[in-house]
C-alpha cells in the first residue's frame, strides 16, 4: 500500500483537490494541516519538502508533487480505489479540458477576488506592518511575494479586479450552460473534473449570491447538491479549521 | 484509422505541439494552415469549428479539441504510433508538471514578449487603424481582444513586460539546471514534455541570445540539438510559411 502524506490548508481551491481525491478513493494518508494565513508554507521545514512554498504538497512513496490538478491523475493511476478518470477517451479529454480552464481562466480570477476579499484581510488582522513585511520577505517566489503584497495591503489594481470579476461572472454563465448538457463536468461520470470544479465553486452561492442562485443557475445548484451529498466531500470538510468549513455546511443547507 | 484534421499556424508555440505530436507518431492528417496574422481564426467559417477562435484546432473522428497541451495526451492515447508518454508514473507526472509550468508560468511570459516584439508589429504592418479596429472587433473572446489590442498598438504595460522578461530569464535558468539532471524533460524518455518545451524554446538562441547560448546554457543547447535532429521536428518546419521556419533552420545551424 502506498505511503501517502498530504500537506494541505482548508478543503477548498488547491488543497481541496488532492484531499477529496484521496478520500473518494479510500486511500489512507497522513494529513498535515498547513496554515496558509500563518505562512506555514514559507517556513524552512516546509520549504525543505516543497521549495516553491506552495500548498498543497503531496508525498507518495517518496515522490513529491506540488501541482494540485496534476496530483489527481497521479493518485488515480497509482493508488487503489474507484477510478476518477473516465475510461472513454472523449470524456477523459473533457475532464482535462476543464482542468485547464479552471487552472488558467476561471480559477485565477476567482482566486484574485478571494484573496482581495478574504485572504488579505484575514491574514493582516492584528498584525503590524513590520510583521507583514517580514512575512512577505520570507516568500521564495517573486510572483507569490507580489500576490501576497497586493492581498495584504489591498493593492490589487482596480482594473485587474474588475477583469477578474467579469471572468467570474462569464465563467459561471458558461458552467451553467455546460451543466445543462451533461450530469457531470466531463460527461456521464463523476471525475477529477468535478472534484477540481467543486473545490473552486462550492462557495459560490454565498460568495456570489447575486449570480449563483436557484433562479439564475439551476443547473449549477443541482450539480452542487449532488456533489455536496457525496460522503467524501462531507468528510473533506472535517479537515477544515476555519469558518470556511462552517460556510460550506451553510451552503449545503440552502441547496 | 482515425480521421484527423489540424488547423494550425506556424510550427511553434501552441500550433507546434499537436503538429509535432502527429508527425512523431506517423499519424496521417489533413493540414489547414490558418494565418494568425491575417486573423483567419476569427472568420465565421473557423468559429463554426472552434467557437473560441483560438489556434490550433484538432478534429479527430469528429471530436473537436482546442487546448494544445491536452491534444498531446489525446493523440497519444487515441492514435497508433510510438508512445509519447512515459510508462513510468513518476516520469509521466513530471511530463505533466512541465506542461503545467509551460502553460501557466513560462509560456504566457514568453508569449507576451513575442507578441510585443513580433506578432503586433507584423500584423499591423501596412494596415490602417480602422482596419485594425475592425479586426479586433471580430475577436470573440474579450481576453483575446485585449491581448490583440495591446499587441497591435504596442500598449502592453511596461511593468507587465518587465515581469514577463524576468520570468523568461528565471525560467531559462531553471530549465538549464533541470536539464543538467536528465536527458529529457520528463526523465529518461523523449515525451510530450519535450515537444511542448521545444515549441516554446526552439528560437531562444536567436530571440534571447544574451541568455541562451553555449556559455550560459550548455545543457539547454545540447537538448535543443538533440530535438532539432529528430526527423519529425525537421518535417514540422516544412509546414511553416513565414520567416519563422527559416529562423529555425538558422538556429539549427548554430547548435
Amino acid at each position: 500500500m502506498a505511503k501517502v502524506e498530504l500537506y494541505h490548508w482548508e478543503p477548498n481551491a488547491n488543497s481541496g483537490k488532492p484531499l477529496v481525491t484521496l478520500l473518494e478513493k479510500g486511500v489512507e494518508f497522513v494529513s498535515h494541516y498547513t496554515d496558509l494565513l500563518n505562512w506555514d508554507q514559507h517556513k524552512p521545514e516546509y520549504l525543505a519538502i516543497n521549495p516553491s512554498g506552495t500548498i498543497p504538497t503531496l508525498i507518495i512513496d517518496g515522490v513529491m508533487l506540488n501541482e494540485s490538478t496534476e496530483m489527481g491523475e497521479y493518485i488515480d493511476s497509482y493508488c487503489d480505489g474507484p477510478a476518477l478518470r473516465p475510461a472513454d477517451p472523449v470524456e477523459r479529454q473533457r475532464m482535462r479540458w476543464w482542468g485547464k480552464w479552471m487552472d488558467t481562466y476561471f480559477g485565477p480570477s476567482l482566486s484574485m477576488t478571494g484573496w482581495h476579499a478574504f485572504v488579505g484581510p484575514f491574514a493582516r488582522a492584528n498584525k503590524g506592518e513590520d510583521e507583514l513585511r517580514a512575512a512577505i520577505a520570507r516568500i521564495p517566489l517573486k510572483e507569490r511575494r507580489d500576490a501576497w503584497t497586493m492581498a495584504l495591503f489591498g493593492t490589487f489594481p482596480e482594473d485587474a479586479l474588475a477583469e477578474s470579476r467579469r471572468r467570474v461572472a462569464e465563467g459561471i454563465a458558461f458552467v451553467e450552460a455546460e451543466l445543462g448538457k451533461s450530469t457531470w463536468f466531463a460527461g456521464q461520470h463523476y471525475s477529477l473534473a468535478d472534484i477540481n470544479a467543486f473545490s473552486n465553486l462550492y462557495a459560490l452561492p454565498v460568495s456570489q449570491p447575486h449570480i449563483a442562485n436557484s433562479d439564475n443557475t439551476p443547473n449549477l445548484m443541482r450539480w452542487l447538491k449532488r456533489v455536496y451529498e457525496r460522503p467524501a466531500i462531507q468528510t473533506s470538510f472535517t479537515y477544515g479549521r476555519t469558518q470556511l468549513a462552517q460556510r460550506a455546511l451553510d451552503v449545503m443547507k440552502t441547496l
